[in-house]
């Protein structure tokens, strides 16, 4: 037992106190954990087009003031009544798709997307329907049930995984989200097969971990395309085998242009910008007959996906991808240990590191175009 | 050899001079079998609502004049050099979807849509280029590969499968295009299992197929919704476990209501009205998480399908099914097969039966919502 057990943590954390505002440092209160719940020290946390997406005040189901973050590395602090998956000490991740192995969803073994904490967790509640983060008795809200950019979280159990404390983990926040929704997007969702051609839209994080997917299933083309040329770099670094910078076909559509190029389309296309146009793009650049798109990316609130259904009616297939399809508590250690073996690249894909209170800067660096994943070191 | 073969037969047709015009039964020349290409003597053709949509002028790629129809059954009458799959006597069933086991498509058992005739036959030619059909010298256009309107046809060897002659061809000619795409939309494209729930939209003969294959595979709810409780009778009598009249719906959308009444959505949707509204409908009432939406209806020109793309992220999968996902030569034996065995229902489809020269009542039937099928005996 640590003695902060069953106590209140006083901490630093980076609140959003409202859209469209830089996070502001913060010391915070942080509640013991109640049953079934997990408080885990945070060490290290990733961030994501997500946490800048719910910043901007553009996410139509965000709400302020909220502790951001879902991308996280951290050791738990101390658990409450009931919980057996992790312990005091544990090397963890928190899970922004929870696994709860009781829910419809999760006994279905056909989605990953389990139910059991999701109605509160949009709400940025805990299960019980209350919040463990205040600010001088003003209660502020959690985000994706992780709120990573806290030292202190407190997360459900079925919302948090144990993995191999040799790991560091300010490489292994990175699962928590962009190279597992990638590399899971490639290798479960859409299970490229060996020989399959491959598309993908948009060269971050996730994108680049797509590609990463694609050459472990020794797929025989990955065509990255991305409007910034800056990128074509480290596509090949992560395994592509084209890169198109799509502002440079202007005789025809991009669709049109893969599709010339590969003898019909795609066997796989993924759309990872969250344009609509481009997921367009990517369904009518797959192969008649078998070619599947996936969307990743998060569309801008209202927005929606148009195609005449002749294309599907013809064989191709318009699917998404949450979480790369990947079931957290059961397959994230085993991505940690694929980490751990050299057989995935995570650590290539941080290219930012910041103090927490810096952090700021990460959403800066997001729109440079010479970013992947900026990580910020929660202690120093 | 018939006494017939290598000469020109001199026939009666029901000849689409223009688009919105009704048919007119002329007497017309069809020539001989090139290589790789049969004549059929169609006894038997059932009229479909994809006839009504190129004859009513809405189809972008019709074109006139055209000899209709593609869903016949008939007699081989001669075969052009290097035919090996049929020959003089088979009974015959014309196939839209050809199966020529050397293409790209073909080979990639992936799919149904061969690609070896597809250009020749959008284009209302046979594979050469040009038309085996003339009235006063004037060319007429083949249609769907089939041209079944007319008691002489010709078609690609690719383009038609030998069927049991014990089966009665006035029934059998449904397995050309109706009852096979329901059924095999079911049981191939979406592959139903036991204890899936379905919902199909449009009570029409490929609906009502669906639901007749939902039944086969023992699916544990099969709702039709259709605009028209006239339908309801039926739609029980092929199986189905609910109708919903999606007119009485008048506090929510349908979806809404579909999801509302199976604990969160179908595991299959299928469209069969070609409205693009429905389409949309039939996907959003899918289960998140695995449910799959079907479509099979074709669209007006120009209307497109659209959604959010968080419809997909969570899980739903959006298709189409052409001919059912059958490869004519392969499976539509055994569907005759199963048909003769009493396993599967065809004649109970067939409302309404007339002679060529009163076809064009059978475009009439389609409209009266009375109609499953209407057959036209082509000789009497």
């Amino acid at each position: 037992m640590s003695d902060t057990a069953g106590k209140t943590i006083k901490c630093k954390a980076a609140v959003a106190w409202a859209a469209g505002k830089p996070l502001e440092i913060e010391e915070i209160e942080v509640a013991p954990p109640k049953a079934h719940e997990v408080r885990i020290k945070v060490l290290y946390t990733g961030v994501c087009h997500t946490d800048a997406y719910t910043l901007s005040g553009t996410d139509p189901e965000g709400a302020f003031p909220v502790v951001l973050g879902h991308e996280g590395g951290g050791i738990v602090e101390s658990v409450g009544e009931g919980v057996t998956n992790v312990k005091v000490g544990d090397h963890v991740v928190p899970l922004y798709t929870a696994e709860c192995r009781k829910c419809k969803m999760c006994l279905s073994n056909k989605t990953n997307l389990c139910s059991s904490v999701r109605e509160t967790q949009g709400r940025g509640v805990m299960p019980d329907g209350t919040s463990r983060f205040s600010k001088d008795g003003k209660e502020l809200l959690h985000y994706m049930g992780c709120s990573t950019f806290s030292q202190y979280t407190v997360v459900a159990d079925v919302s948090v995984v144990a993995v191999d404390e040799k790991a560091p983990l300010d490489s292994v926040c990175l699962l928590g989200c962009g190279v597992t929704t990638g590399y899971g997007a490639a290798t479960i969702t859409a299970n490229i097969q060996e020989g399959d051609t491959v598309a993908v839209f948009g060269a971050g994080c996730v994108g680049l971990s797509i590609v990463q997917g694609a050459k472990a299933r020794k797929a025989s083309r990955i065509i990255v395309i991305d409007v910034d040329s800056g990128k074509e770099n480290w596509a090949h670094e992560f395994g592509a085998t084209e890169f198109i910078n799509s502002k440079d076909i202007t005789d025809k559509t991009i669709q049109q242009h893969l599709v010339d190029i590969t003898d019909g389309g795609l066997d796989f296309t993924f759309d990872c910008t969250g344009n609509t146009d481009v997921m367009r793009s990517a369904l009518e650049a797959c192969h008649k007959g078998w070619g599947q798109s996936v969307i990743i990316g998060v569309a801008a609130a209202g927005k929606e996906i148009s195609t005449r259904p002749f294309q599907l009616v013809t064989g191709r297939v318009w699917r998404g991808s949450a979480f790369g399809g990947v079931k957290g508590r059961t397959q994230i250690p085993e991505f940690v240990e694929n980490y751990m073996n050299g057989e995935l690249k995570v650590d290539e894909y941080i290219t930012h590191r910041h103090d927490l209170k810096n952090i700021n800067q990460a959403f800066d660096d997001m729109h440079s175009g010479k970013c992947l994943r900026a990580v910020i070191n929660m202690f120093s």
